[in-house]
């Protein structure tokens, strides 16, 4: 049997410790040599697959596939590309299968979220149908932490310790201000379906009275007159109020209030966020000065405050991903299992792709406190080892040293294909 | 001689740096036992000082002191008050100095900016008045870096470390998702007045083709047809756009963009930013898809990303302080004075009280590239050591421990005064 080479794709929205999982499969591709050939990565993602631009990363030196680990973004390139149906989109899926077979790949690792499980799977199952097997691989990764069976998401813990530290930073600012100033301060968070996000900004707080003193989830409905409530009871009790929310709350209707139809001076309609929304309304009702923020990317590329716990997993399951292709499996995902809260003990289990396609885990009722506003202990347990340990990158000159890789093209061996 | 007391008092918008100060003057205090009696911290600033709200610093251990080195926010509480004319509010200037005589205050520390050297300088005058003699000193503090005659202002290089860091990691975020999606990711920044913040955002880059590709300067007339060009040739050329934008740009006819008429669905106008005003702009003009951030308080409490120099600075003027105020100094601030550029060298000079008040020091033309996006090499070497040297808090279960102090409040022995 020749040796087969290893093709390497991110996708979907990136994290602070996707390259960390690209540094795992690429470092212990680079151990078994003798079983694996020259290790690509997609441009941009499965649309680079398609039109046949693959990286070859054996023109990168170890030390700047090890500098991977601490470096954020998508070193090679994502994409939001949805490869849909097996009928609908055949012609897609067909090609995957020319571009592996012209460059004589066997292990195929695709490193996304739900959608790309699926992808991933339906990859697998092409290729077996049209006589070229390939270990179809999918490698956990998402911000959101909405993926089922695994503990958590690799990306998750560092965009969780960036929020829960950021909320309690800026509040003690607003608590410093409150006496004659700023009284309320809104973060807007990421998370529009699942509030993982929004709930690690309770890990600010170890009592009661910490802040923040309000999470808006978007599991719970919107319900204006308990947050002005709660907003003015924060104020009158502690002098002034600190407010996470998630960029998917919705009205009881159904309705974001992200898109409450806010209007430019043209009437044009303007997109988000949602903090703008509440603080116009902490200002209309209330009277109150405030101040609001929304981190957007820098919540999911902040590597400066890599939660250790996180980088550790993201690389232990692009490692984990490279062992599975060669014990020969296929159609599978390695993830996270929890074996213990605290101290937090995990290790790497297997999943079932189909398993994992298309499947959303938002956060359970009893995570979120009776009065919808905060998180429950049972919540605190799951999440405060995800958060844990300090993976600093190295510095130079005051900012951290994040690589950028030489990303040369292997040669084209096929026709053109439109994407 | 009795001993006399001292008053530390911390004014307008806090930093992640300026209990720094606090912990200089205390610590520095309390080495001077013999001279310097009790240090108190007014309560939410000058505010507390007219309310006779003195904090008894006596109550705060050592340890706890020294744990202000690395916490943000403003320990005792800051305030938003400006005392102005001594003409018009001679009641208030003579109830500081009821305060001062109250309590046998001869030291007055007022850790602030301009408008806090100019009531720090008019206290002084109407104590030597009164037959009350008391030291005020000025202590310089605000990240909007803009005081006369000091190198730079402690605050500043830790927002302007995380301005650059966070624009650094945004921008490898969207060059990763820009084939397919968000091309055009826009930060917004401080700094109303003067673009020290949003050039910071400049160091992110060593070359010209590194992001941010356009910087947005409160001292450059916005001007909408090179901005859109400007983005346009950026995606043309790199595949994507990242933009620093100070919160102060203005249209040529002086009206601020981020009160640029936004309603929301009732009409009612809707205040800032200025990022999702220009994220609108982009999307009307280019229809690329976009993403915004507008990191507000999370820019000046980052301590988590202290910049060493900054801390090193805050410290310093803070131990200086006093010892001006133990050689019989009045109406003096301790500054920042720059000896050499690369190595950074710098040590601490004395400025009059006076001539720091009311002046706004704005960026130099020449620290901005002719077309106005951009800094230049000067510009550069002035900033980069600010931003260098990292100094992290230390950590406890994932989240830098910040302190909280006692806060216990002296005995009042005046009659109460409304403020």
């Amino acid at each position: 049997m020749t040796k087969k080479n290893a093709l390497y794709c991110q996708s979907g929205g990136v994290t602070a410790v996707i390259n960390a999982t690209a540094c795992g499969v690429i470092e212990t591709a680079r151990q078994h040599a003798d079983e694996i050939g020259t290790v690509y990565g997609a441009k941009n993602g499965i649309i680079g697959v398609l039109r046949e631009e693959l990286i070859d990363t054996a023109h990168e030196s170890d030390a700047d596939i090890a500098a991977l680990r601490h470096t954020p973004g998508g070193v090679f390139g994502s994409c939001r590309y949805k490869l849909k149906d097996l009928t609908e989109q055949r012609k897609e899926y067909e090609r995957l299968v020319e571009v592996f077979k012209a460059h004589n790949i066997g292990y195929f690792f695709y490193n996304g979220g739900g959608d790309s499980s699926d992808t991933a799977y339906k990859v697998s199952k092409i290729a077996d149908e049209m006589g070229y097997p390939v270990a179809c691989i999918g490698v956990p990764k998402t911000i959101d932490n909405d993926l089922p069976i695994t503990d958590t998401c690799p990306g998750f813990g560092t965009t969780a310790k960036y929020i829960a530290v950021s909320i309690k930073e800026a509040s003690l600012d607003v608590e410093s201000m409150a006496e004659s100033s700023t009284k309320v301060f809104i973060m807007e968070v990421m998370g529009r379906h699942a509030g993982w996000i929004a709930a690690a900004g309770g890990l600010a707080g170890q009592t009661h009275d910490d802040p923040p003193q309000i999470i808006l989830f978007p599991e719970i409905p919107f319900d204006e007159t308990a947050f002005l409530d709660r907003v003015k009871h924060s104020v009158d009790q502690y002098g002034y109020c600190s407010v996470v929310v998630s960029e998917g709350v919705r009205y009881p209707d159904g309705r974001f209030l992200a898109d409450a139809g806010t209007r430019d001076a043209f009437g044009h309609a303007q997109l988000g966020g949602v903090a703008p929304v509440l603080a116009n309304l902490v200002r209309e009702k209330l009277g109150y000065k405030y101040h609001w923020a929304v981190s957007d990317y820098l919540q999911r590329s902040a590597r400066h405050l890599g939660s250790a716990t996180d980088v550790q997993q993201a690389y232990a399951v692009g490692k984990a991903a490279v062992d599975l292709a060669l014990q020969g499996r296929n159609s599978v995902m390695p993830v996270i299992r929890r074996l213990n809260d605290s101290p937090y003990e995990w290790d790497i289990a297997v999943a079932e792709l189909k398993d994992m396609a298309n499947v959303e885990k938002m956060l359970p009722r009893d995570y979120i406190t009776e009065d919808g506003f905060g998180i429950t202990d049972k919540c605190r347990r799951y999440l405060q080892p995800l958060i844990e340990g300090e993976d600093y990158p190295p510095y130079s000159r005051g900012l951290p040293k994040y690589v950028r890789l030489k990303k040369v093209l292997a040669e084209k061996k096929l026709p053109n294909f439109d994407v």
